[in-house]
Formats: structure tokens, sequence, C-alpha cells
């Protein structure tokens, strides 16, 4: 009798699930680019959280399209509306459902586009995958559809803030070939209103220039850049992870990797860690002034054995240069036609600024807090 | 009325369950190092695949200890049986239980440590999280769980050849300083015999050397080294992943994430990307002679918009230095006394040649191909 | 050290996450009956299926309210709209969220009653649970939420027409103390249009009558009747189901009890079987005509051993009487003072007509295809 | 474009993943009736709860063969081992792994039947599904596979004791025609020693020997009988359950389903409760003495909305009659043959006293303690 590893006999097509984050604060989004709109249903919430569109409204204004010009010129008002789960201003305990309409809808621009696939975009993989053109229904690739996430990531925020002053707080170390040092950016003192003090969200005045002349150079050439987004979380409990598969760095990874344009995470010593030695590399503990056992330094990045220890969880975050770009390419066609391709359409030059939001990190950390 | 979200009423403490991994292709581990023996369930196998202790004796041997001077002088003989799931030499569509019995233990060397917690090692955010003392209770730390991964990703490995012809293979790229030039491996024709070939586990001999010579100069002092894994997957179905929370990408970089002592992935062009520009980055599409749609570079790391797109996948894992040294450090115990610490007991000085086996990405890989 | 299973820290109060079903065809619901509006998102869906409006509609139509004097008058035209998911007419591979607005809200009619717990309604525990009243917040509790369920269910009807020819057909078997004699319907060859043919949905013109009748006795006097639906499965693929935690008997009592005001769940011969001996209540198998493994009888209901046989499986439903009855009760209110209600608002006087619908079989069913 | 939902390609068969059970205490059973021994692996118990094999063995005790003439003569000490996650007589946070080995397997007794598919038993749709004879490879449907069950219901029982002081009790109340009026066990106060004092587990010592006499006719015949299981929880948590899919009643009715040989379930007032109408069934509040809110009646079974209301929870489980006689049957062979088949083999003439087993209904209790 023959394996039955792989047969010939009809069978039903799985598509894999993936839209649905967590366990215990459960998020699952919908939507793309260019249909009607994009949101999600939040599940777990606890109730009696006090909760409007507001605190949803300054997230998304955050990571709103056509803010400057080193953004897309895209225009979206991104107006975010409740529909079930709060009542009176609080959670009932029932899913919370939250929308965006799509306002700026131009598909035309996209219509010359649909026979070609643009290289290093998305629109390939999803036609090998679904035997349909991103352009045309899925659209999932889109940064548009991290909507949803920063909508659930703003209940997230406020469930830590209450719960334990938790804080995550994201900005670019890295544009192109502009490097922040790292010594320039105090993790413990560090605030919002540093990183959002210019467009290129660069805490430091002096790089943030730099970084924006960067960008503006490639920009005017119809070309992108990438870079690099650090992402920290302070007052961490300790607790958070578990040993094995799910090792807190391993779901931090997971969650940063599941952006759209990231090609690579670290955290702690990271890659350059790999050049020391155990005993230049090991964190020393001791008891601090409140009896509290800390370590002296933080190469471990918060986490050891893949749980956090308290200290800050910081992590890096690679973007690669945004592929959309105005400048002629080779590719394919769909019935595989090799043409010149010059795209349309309306891109961020640099998707680092808007793709730094720290709220998918936020909803990682409020998941894992319900399980310590 | 107050918010829900922190109580002070008594309540059940949960313990986060994390030792399953997958949802199709589902693997459970179970046992310490320390304990009865180490194994894994394997629920959702195929039935009528062929399956021996021989299929997983072979993986399990290439990462026993004891094999070499950089590895720890730990003798473990770590012979697997499966006790149900298979039948006359065929799985039988029933859950699949392999176990590797704990035969070379020295309680002992551990109880000086039992007080303090080592630098760098999971000892103090286990007693955060459990209450316990990982020697004692937890353990799961210890890179002997991952005897269970390995038994499971045999599994996965031989469904996967049979399927799709795919194959993992993972190769020590940097040890400590010694950094293998890329150009100096292909890795459309590399073999796993060019990988076994030395101790190290570096295919290019001239490498390999260097390598064991800078363990070596560690290995004498106490000390110990980090280093990268490189990983690549050869002949990978297209269409794995999916677009937005389970991109391929985050899945990899979560399995890769999940090894213990790792501090960093990247894949593709990875952190070096963010230095190039969209035109310089992006990998132009064309057909081959097959008429296959191929692209001519591979940047995109054999995945596009979290999809694979059939070119090969390459990872990097950077794998910290291993924490447990024979040097004096400075501690504290579990009642916070400070206090200096040499620790004992046989450990690697060097992690990164055991540490690279491509069994948790066939793990992966096996559970993405059954939802494509 | 104390045990770690009962603690009194501040803790973060977990809410369960119950509005999501299936693993490979996953519908998430949202909404309530007087909110926005209800709906769900449907993920994992296969691409390139044909899919509009009007095939979840006509779902929509049959378990509107208002259909007739027997269910309740409140006016609901019960639109739906599609908003992602699907372009062009067929599914894309993306979540398709659909959504149908609450347009008939008489927040009022409830007023009166947001003091007092309605007897055998889900009040008490919902305020127990949430700490609010379900009449506000949750809502959840209202059979208006399973308009999410019966539009995922029209996309699993449509899928496993398409695969298997599987079809689910619900009758009413009985209403308050009219019986349905089994013989009266042939499972072979019932049609949905006899199922369709009466307002009570009772296949056998002469019991819907009776039935009728018996609704109307006590919808006069304020009062309200349960009853029993039948639920039949025909051209059911075999082997699905699992052979342990996941019985296909397990999964469909499941499905079944989730339906709000069910008490009962039973299948082939059910509770009456308890009373045969093993020789009288086996099923022989035969062959068939074409060769086919068949059973004489079917007191297995389709299912052996948890996995089903491909004979048609039979199960039987019991919904308790309508617990909101326009007759003055004893209760107590929230701050526990004893009172006496007479609720107001618009229910059904026998929720079984409108409740037996086979769409959350169907969901069941077509999240097992996708894994035999 | 042809749909997606049915195609031809080479596909790899998946086989369902059913062996785990719940997501907060979540069990992995493993192992078959005739393989090298069957056990678990519990995963997400708190640490440091003092546990040892005897907590384990006096509920294994109570399911183990051979304990009287109304049971199987198949004798087995199913004596249990812990070889991880426990140290020093406390948990330790990590996966508890609990096996008993099989020690009396008389393989022959079941070779002559390996041919035949047994009438209504798991043969015909495991070969349908896995394309093996259960007796060879499956047997997953032996009631010997509850023992892993059992062992981690122990487990759960210990953790709800102390947490809640919640206790399931439940006792044989109809064997073939054999009733136990209700009115004759008070549910309040029943004891496990009522339960335990006579081998039909029933606790009023007249019907007892009634249903004893009854199964006794049966099986000098080599016939079997089936009969009710009347199962209680007292002492349950307010809130327990959530109300869409995961209701309560949906929860126990999957749970009480996944026993072997279950045939229908029913809580509160059940199939009974649909001949009344509304202001008959409906539970009426009041607060009791100290404050408490209850109802006077508990037609409702102790679950309003899907949700515990802290009532005593009650259920009826219908168990067919073993399928397994010895009695000359019609059948047919794997190859289609149709033959006369007379059973061997050691089985129960009624599984009931043995499958009344609490410790699935411990199982699910304790995981939704957990999420409340």
């Amino acid at each position: 009798m023959a394996s039955s590893i792989c047969t010939n006999k009809p069978f039903l097509q799985i598509q894999a699930v993936g839209s649905t984050y967590g366990n215990y604060f459960r998020v699952t989004t919908f939507g793309e680019s260019h249909g009607g709109g994009v949101g999600c249903v939040i599940d777990g919430c606890p109730s009696r959280v006090p909760l409007s569109e507001a605190d949803m409204q300054v997230e998304l204004d955050r990571r709103r399209p056509g803010q400057s010009r080193i953004t897309t010129p895209r225009k979206e008002t991104d107006t975010c509306c409740i529909s079930s789960g709060v009542a009176d201003g609080i959670t009932t305990g029932s899913p919370i459902k939250v929308e965006v309409p799509n306002t700026d809808q131009r598909g035309h621009d996209y219509n010359e586009m649909s026979l070609a696939y643009r290289p290093s975009h998305a629109d390939a993989t999803y036609d090998f995958k679904y035997g349909v053109r991103s352009v045309q229904g899925g659209g999932r690739s889109s940064a548009r559809e991290t909507i949803g996430r920063v909508a659930a990531g703003a209940v997230a925020k406020k469930i830590l803030k209450q719960f334990s002053g938790t804080e995550v707080l994201a900005y670019v170390s890295q544009a192109h070939k502009v490097v922040l040092p790292e010594h320039l950016v105090d993790h413990e003192t560090l605030t919002l209103d540093q990183v959002e003090s210019n467009i290129v969200r660069c805490p430091n005045p002096e790089y943030a220039e730099k970084m924006i002349a960067a960008i503006d150079a490639v920009r005017v050439r119809g070309d992108s850049v990438g870079g690099v987004v650090t992402c920290i979380v302070r007052n961490v409990p300790r607790g958070l992870g578990s040993p094995v598969f799910d090792k807190l760095e391993a779901e931090l990874a997971k969650a940063a990797m599941s952006l759209p344009a990231t090609k690579g995470f670290e955290f702690g010593s990271g890659f350059a860690g790999t050049f020391l030695t155990g005993s230049e590399h090991n964190d020393e503990f001791f008891t601090d002034e409140h009896g509290r056992i800390r370590t002296r330094t933080n190469r471990s990045g918060g986490i050891q054995g893949g749980i956090s220890n308290g200290e800050i969880i910081n992590m890096r975050i690679a973007f690669k240069p945004t592929s959309t770009i105005g400048r002629k390419q080779n590719t394919v066609t769909r019935d595989r036609k090799e043409i010149e391709l010059t795209a349309r359409g309306r891109h961020d030059p640099c998707v680092v600024p808007r793709g730094l939001s720290p709220n998918d990190i936020y909803l990682l950390i409020c998941h894992l807090v319900f399980s310590i």
C-alpha cells in the first residue's frame, strides 16, 4: 500500500488562516488598501475599560499617510469608528469592532501594473498562492492593513499602562546610510515627544536632519531607501515568555517580522554580540538599593532563557528600501512575457518612519501579560 | 464601578503553555536535562509513512554531546525509542511518541550553583516566573530539550523529501571573529557532507580550521564564544506563508529565535540591505528556459510579501557566547546576597556547531507545507 | 514556599476569547443586538470562489425576524454587505468581512428591565462575568449574533456543495407537545422546499398545522414553548473527525450546543439507544451494488469511532422555551432587591423555527473537510 | 480561471490533529491499547503544586479493567510514572509527562478479526481515514486511551479543589432498562463513597442491584448493554464559559461526547424541558440569606447564556451498548467480502460504570477556570 503523504485525489485547497494574532488578547484584521475599508475585531479585552475612538485616533494619526514630503502623498483621513463592544464609554467584554473606511482610492493608478509583477513586491507570490492579482483582490500586503493592528494596539497600550506602566517606544536609528550612534539616545529617559519632534522620527535633531536629507536625495530621483528602527519596552513585568517554542525573543521576532518590508531582527547585543566572549558578554547580577535583583549591563536585552527579567527590552528591526519605485525596471507579466515597467501610484520613499509603529509590540506584550 | 483590568481577588496563576509547535503538523516536547528523559509527541503525521528509530537516530547523533573537544564532554548515547504511532514500520496516523532517556546525570555538579543565579543564564528568570530553580525543576532551557525537536524534525524531513524534495542545510558561517566570506559557499550546490566534514561544521576547510583554532583559544581559558549560523532551504514550494501576521519570514524568525542562545535573525539582504536603495535592492523577474518565473538576484531571500517565491531561502542566525563559563563572575543568590561564582558542569565552549540543527526549520516548513 | 495555584497579587483579568470558530475555515463574529450592527470575518476561504451578497442574503432572509406571527415582530431588513475579501465576484483569499446593520432598535423597550435580571436569561451571568448589563453592552446572547454565523455558513455551504455535494437540512420535529413521528420523514429524499413550505418549518403539513396551533395557543397568553430540531447531513465525505478529543460527534455537539437556548443533543440512536442490547444496536456492514461498504441500519448516525462512515448523519437538538415572556415573574435587581417583572420587548413565542439554521453545521463540516 | 476549491494537483494529505485538549491547561495524550503504553503530557500546570504518582494512581485504579465481573477481564496494573515536570514533590512549571505501560497484551486475540470490520466499531472508519487497521496501528478508539485523560484530570482535580473547592461527581443513573428515579439522589449531599459503594457505581443500593442483574443477564449471553451517566459539578465559580461559540454547555457537550461510545448529552431540564412552557421552565431569582443571588429552581442546570451562574451543573450522558459482543454478526472484510464474525477479545458487557470518569469534566473546568 502506498504512503499517503502525497496523493492525486481531488482535494480541498486549504488557505492558511493568518489574520488573527494572540490567544488571550486576540486581534483579527480585515480589509485591503483598495476595498471598502480596513479594520479589526478585538476579542478578549477586559470589560469596563474606558475606551473611545479618540484613544485609537491619536495612534492612527501618527501612521496616517500624507503627513510630510517623505511619506506617500496618498490622502486618507483615516477616521476610525467603533461599532461594537463599547457602550457608554466602557468596554463590555464583547468583541470590539473598529473600522476605517478607504476614502482616497485611485484604482486606475494601478491598472497598467495589473499585467506585470512589480519587482520585490508581493504581486507575484500572491498570484502564485491565490491565483489573483493583489492589486485587485489581495492588497493585504499594503501598509494600510496595519491600521487594524494600530487600532488594536491602542487598546493594548491602554491596558498595559494601567496594569504595569509598560511603555513601548520606537524610533528611526538608521535611514539609508545615516546611522544614529547608540550613545546619543538614553533609553531610560527617551520620550515620545522626542521621537515625534521631527518628520523622520529620530529623537536626535541633528541626525534627523541628516536622515531627511538622505531620503530627499533619493525621493527626487524616484528611488527609495531602507533603514533601521530601534524599539524599546520599559517597565516590563518579569516572567513574560516561556522557555521553549514561545520564548519572548521568538515572539518579539515574529511580531516585528510580520510588519511589511522587514529583513532582520536583533535584540540586546544582537549580531554584534557574536564577536564577544562569554566573559565579555555575560550580564552580572547585583541587588539594587530597593533590594531588587538587577543586571549591571543589559546585553541580554531584558530577556534571559526566553523570559523577561525586568530590564529594558531593546530591539533593532531592519526595513528594506520600498520596493515600489518610480524608475524603469525589468520584469515579467502574468503570462510570462518579459517587459519593462515604470510603476506609478503613490508610495513612501522610505517606509521606516511610518513602519516603526510600536503597536504590534503592544499587542504582543498585552497578549503575554495575560499569561504571566 | 472600577475597571476590571486589574483586581486583587484571589485568582489562578496561569502558566503559559509553550511546549507545542504547529497546528497542522504539531509537536509537543517534554523533559528536562536532569530528569528521566526528553522527547516529544508528534500529532498530525500522515499515516503509512515508513518510519523507524533509525530515521531519527542519525539526526540525534549529529547533535549529540561529547562528539569532539569543542563540544560539551557530557556523555549521552541519546538512543531514541518510538513507543506509539508506528506499527509494522509505518506510521498509523496516531500520535507518535519518541523518548530519549537521560543517562549521564551528574546532578551534584550543579549543587553549589543552586544558590546563585548564573549570569545571563535562565536561572533567575525561571525563578522569577515559576518560583523554582531551573537546575532542579525547569531545566527546559537546556539544549537537551531540543532533542524532541530534532526527533520530530526527522519526521518532517522525511515527509518533505518525498513531497517536494525540500531540503534544509545549516552551517557555521562565523565563530567568534572568524567570518566565512559569503562567496566561498555556493548555496546551489552545498551538500550535507561538506558541512559535516569537520567538527565545527563550516563547509570551507580553511575557515573551519580557523574557527576551531578560535574556539580552542577561548576553551582553554574557560571562556566561550558565539557565532553565526547560515541556514538555507532549497526546493521550497511556492506559496508558503501568509500575508499578515504569519508571514513566512515571521514564522522563520520565530522558529530560529526559539533556539537557545539566539540574539538575531536576518534573511535575504538582511541588515546590510538597509544601506541600499530600492533600485539597487529589487530583484528583477525573468522567465527561465523552462518557462518558470524566476528572479535574477535573490536579495528577497526567497520570500516576497510574506510568501515563498520558489527561490532559495537563506537566513543568518546569531548565537551569543555560551553563558556558562569556567571563570569567576559576580552574581547574587536567590535571597539577594551578592557573591562570586565559578560555574562548574560540562558545557560547550561554543554552542554554534551543535545549535545549528536545521530540524526546527524542517518542522516549520512541514507545518507550512500542510497549509499551502 | 506556598503553592502558586492561588495568589492575591494584582493581576490582569482575562476575558475568555470565544468569538472565533474553526482552525482551517475560521470565522470571527462581532456585534450585538442593540449596537451598530452584526457580522463576521471569514479567514481561510479558498480564493477564486464565486461569491456575492446574494449567496448570503437568501440564508439571512430565512432567519430574519418578522416573517410570521410565530416569530418576533421586530422588523429588520437584515441586508448584508461584503466589504473585503471579494473582488470582481470571486474570493481573493483575503479575509471576507460581512456586516448587517441594525436598523430597528428600540432600546427604550428594555430600559425598565435594566434593573432586574430576567429569569433564565443571560442578564445575571453576563453581569457576574463582565460587570455590565447585557442589555446595554453585551447583547451577545441575542439570536441576532447568529447572523454572522449564517453569513459565514453560506460560504461554507457553497464550498461543500462544489467539493462533495454535502448538504445539511434541519427541520422542526417537535414543538411543545406536538411530536412529529420519525417515520413520516424520509431523510434520503427530504428537500429544503418541503421544510420551507410552512412557517414552522416542519416538512409534514399535517403536523405543521398542529405545531402552529400549539405555538399560537401559548403566544396569545404571553407565554412561550420549546421544541426539537432534527438536523441531517447528506453526502458526508468519509473520514471526517478524529479519534480522541475532536471526535466528529463531539464537534457536532459543541456546534449545536453553541446555538442559543439549546439544552440537549443526540445523534443516531441517541438516548433511546441506551435501552437496546449490543446485538440489537450494532449496524451490520454489507457491500452495496457499487462495491461500496455500507451499513444496513444507521443507529451509528453516520459516525463510528468519532469518524464519519459516509452514511447520513442525523442529530436531534433540544431547545428550551424562550425565556423572555410577557408574564409576571419574580426576580431580583442588580443590587439584590426582590421584585416582580413583566418583560416587554419583542420576542419569538417559539425560537425553534428560526433556531434551526443548519449553517453552524455547514461551518463545522467545512472546517473539518479541510482536514480530511 | 477555475475555482481553487477543488484541484487535482499532488498534495500533502493532512491528518487532523486531535490529541490535544485545552488552551490554558493543555493536555496531549498518546499511546494505544496494544503498543508500548499510554499517557499524556500536561502543559500549563502552575508551578509549586504538590504532586505525586499517588494522586493519579487512585483515579487510575477506579477506571482499571478487571475490577469485577461486569468489566472486561483484561488485567492491567495500570501503574503510572511521572518522568518530567515534577521535582522534589512539587510541579516545576515544565510539561508533566505521565505514562502507563501496557502489560497484558494479547495481540493474537485480535488476529482473526484483522480481516473483518467489527460492526459499529471504529475498525472501518479508521481504515477509511488512515488506510491502516486500528487493531494494528490506531487503537486510539480503545477505552485505554482515556488513561491519559484520567491522569491529567487528577491534576486538574487537585488544582480546582484548592482554588474553588469545585468537585465533579458521576454515577450510573440508567443501565439497560433499569432507570434510577431522579428523586432518589440528592445532588447537594451526594458523596464519592456512595457512588463507589458498589461495582456498578449507582449511589442507590437497591437500584444498583437491579442494574447489576440486568448487566449479568446479557453478559452470560455474550451480549452487552448501554446506559446513562449523570454527572454533576458543585461549587462552580460563576462566570465560566463565554457567550457565543464557547458556551459552557457547548464545551461540556464536547468534552462528554469525546468519551468513547457516547450518543447523547443533555443538561438541566434537557430534552424533557422542551415539553414545558416558558413560565413553567424559567428559574426565578431570589436573594439568599447570605445576600447571594440564587435561583429557586435549577432547570437551567447551572448555566445561563453560556455562562455558569454558580448553581450545581448537572448533565446526563448516553452511552450505547458496547459494540464488541461475543455473538455472531454479519459484516465485511477489508476487501469487501461479506462474512460472519464472532468477535473474541475481552470487553466490558457494559462500558457505563467505567465510562463515567468525571476527569474529562475536571479537565474542562480546569481549563475554563484559568480564563474566568
